[in-house]
């Protein structure tokens, strides 16, 4: 008498509800200072100072029916072109306000875009490896998702693997960079080679294949390493923003989808966002937040901190013999397990406080994840552990 | 190549919409201070000081990373812990935190209801007048949304046509008082009379029904008029609340999902919601709306301002002529057209510069809405138009 799908879903606890769970319990039995979790991506540095500075200016400054009344349903006009305009700054793009969605975050992005994109019978396309709720939200649309195998060696696209994975029921591809969970920026050379394919593709086929860019972690990165803006290389490309990552703030949930001013019937594309947004129930992301983002367009965390993280981590776990690659952006770390099986791999170091993912979730069989936006302090206590989880194997 | 579904629903403009695009136009023609917009439902009462208070205070004394850090799924333990105390305390139940799911507003509320409840072969049954977006919410999950015809003497529940709507396929009942577009408050009378009938047809099909209830006015009604608790008169109740009225901010997207301590199958049915919030990206609504209604469950905005408007309004048009119940609640008066067709009535009010909905929208034709949270002032000022409708038709 419910709905049994559902059931499922809000029955099984994910892998990582379940070790944060065991992290409370252990922490009371062995003192929470001998407790590593790394399982969460929640960010650890605090929202830049703009953003608390801007609550406070509108909250001081803007008439109260203004600040907390509906937006229109896509969006504040002016919040949209702001973005729009940042946008057009930044990449050389050529949006415009209507270009804009504003929503209530990534997963929100995501399920709209794939509710306006998807008529039930058609094949979403992802690569491994992948954040686990893409499958959640595919099936919800009724729509299936197929996975590409991942790239061991780089974690970048296997171009044969994914050509494979095409067909004429593909009518979207998902794709995540910097990526959650192995930290890899694609590479200027992966995302020409995936577009090129897309676009033979769709003139063999004779219909639009669009790439959704769910890039949460693009302002996450390392060093000097480029993102490529998949608009810039691919017309029908539709970005799903949030902004949780770059500003700190993932539980204010508010994003935006982006459409490309060269998108194949981009009118019509809008038309099906506006739609598939009402349909969800997704009208007028939070009108305070899309302010918010508004006046912080330019701010980013002291990534630096995320930085000294990655360096600490991946330098002791390499120099210990863990096999894992210096991820470019994002705040995870994506290490091969000393096993087959990483799930007996996790086990194992759960069982010296070490809570870590194994990445069969994310369709990566034989590695885990490490995220590191935790105390740079607690980094430093696990790594006794870390010694002690690889001596065990020797 | 799109979902066409959505793509109607996202360009098919709705009349209110269309009004207050036309007042627009209008107010540049003839000058702002000779349109009336009566159309749209935003409240214009300001929040209550508590809100920006507790925003202030919220961002000056919590850390960033766990004011702005993500929640549980389903909420802030402690938001959910106290909300339910709120309840038990009002309304003599006896909730607790899983009884509560957080979610982005009214919409989001019954988004995931539907989808947690409906297996995609279902019927739904509401009464006219109704808000109709119920419509495309339940048809977003497969199923149908059947409306029972309203009765034109004074809006409350007709007992023998909602008998007769109710089948073996039904799933739930969707209700909605203080009504949106009558203001009419469903009396005790009617609850018992409708419960009554579900808990017989609940044994005769040996399945539960279940009643959705749809509250975001039940803090704006005028005078001592009692809003019956549903959990109090049926056990398989589910209400779905949000503070966009009740608190003056619709923007912020900030409600509630609360199910009955009785309910038939609780923790399956806080499952399937669990699960439809996860489906459709709803999870963790924005966390620091979630803390700001927690430190504001005992505010309300200052109704007194909506009263004076209801009775200068409801005083006039009916001296004019103009019949209209008295509304107890929410924010609307549901006038009868002065023809039968309420499309055309309205469409001559416009003329005069008077932007009201016609009632077809909302199940309820030969009737339209006056949504009467606006200035006092402007109330004042359209009077001579609406005589002058009244006139017209003389």
């Amino acid at each position: 008498m419910y709905n049994k799908k559902m059931h499922h879903l809000g029955s099984v606890r994910s892998v990582i509800r379940e070790l944060f769970e065991f992290g409370k319990k252990r922490a009371l039995e062995v003192g929470a200072d001998k407790v590593y979790d790394f399982s969460l991506g929640n960010p650890s540095v605090p929202a830049p100072e703009c953003v608390n500075q801007a609550i406070k200016e509108l909250v001081n400054e803007m008439p109260s029916t203004a600040l907390h009344g509906y937006t229109s349903a896509q969006g504040d006009l002016n919040v949209r072109k702001a973005i729009a305009e940042y946008i057009n700054e930044r990449f050389a793009t050529k949006l415009g306000a209507d270009s804009i969605y504003m929503t209530v975050g990534a997963a929100a992005s995501l399920c709209i875009t794939l509710r306006a994109l998807s008529d039930g019978q058609d094949e979403f396309v992802t690569v491994a490896p992948f954040f686990p709720e893409y499958t959640v939200f595919t099936e919800a649309t009724g729509a299936t998702l197929k996975v590409v195998p991942m790239k061991k060696d780089d974690f970048q696209v296997d171009l044969v693997e994914f050509e494979k994975a095409i067909t004429p029921k593909t009518k979207g591809i998902i794709l995540n960079s910097p990526n959650n969970p192995s930290g890899v920026v694609y590479t200027k050379e992966t995302i020409i080679g995936v577009t090129t394919i897309l676009g033979n593709k769709q003139k063999e086929y004779g219909h639009p294949i669009y790439l959704i860019s769910d890039e949460p972690y693009r302002e996450l990165v390392y060093g000097n390493v480029e993102v490529p803006y998949l608009m810039n290389y691919y017309d029908n490309t539709i970005v799903c923003y949030s902004y949780s990552k770059s500003l700190s703030l993932p539980g204010e949930r508010i994003g935006y989808i982006a459409l490309s001013d060269k998108l194949q019937d981009e009118r019509d594309i809008y038309a099906c966002v506006c739609g598939a947004g009402r349909a969800l129930g997704y009208v007028c992301a939070p009108s305070l937040m899309q302010r918010v983002v508004e006046k912080c367009l330019r701010a980013t965390p002291d990534i630096g901190e995320y930085k000294k993280n990655r360096d600490l981590i991946y330098g002791a776990l390499t120099e210990m013999g863990y096999t894992c690659i210096n991820p470019d952006g994002a705040f995870y770390l994506f290490v091969k397990a000393l096993e087959d099986d990483a799930n007996a791999f996790c086990d194992r170091a759960k069982q010296l406080g070490l809570l870590i993912v194994p990445g069969d979730t994310f369709g990566a069989p034989g590695f885990c994840r490490i995220s590191y936006c935790v105390s740079y302090d607690m980094i430093k206590r696990s790594l006794p552990a870390f010694k002690e989880l690889m001596e065990s194997y020797k």
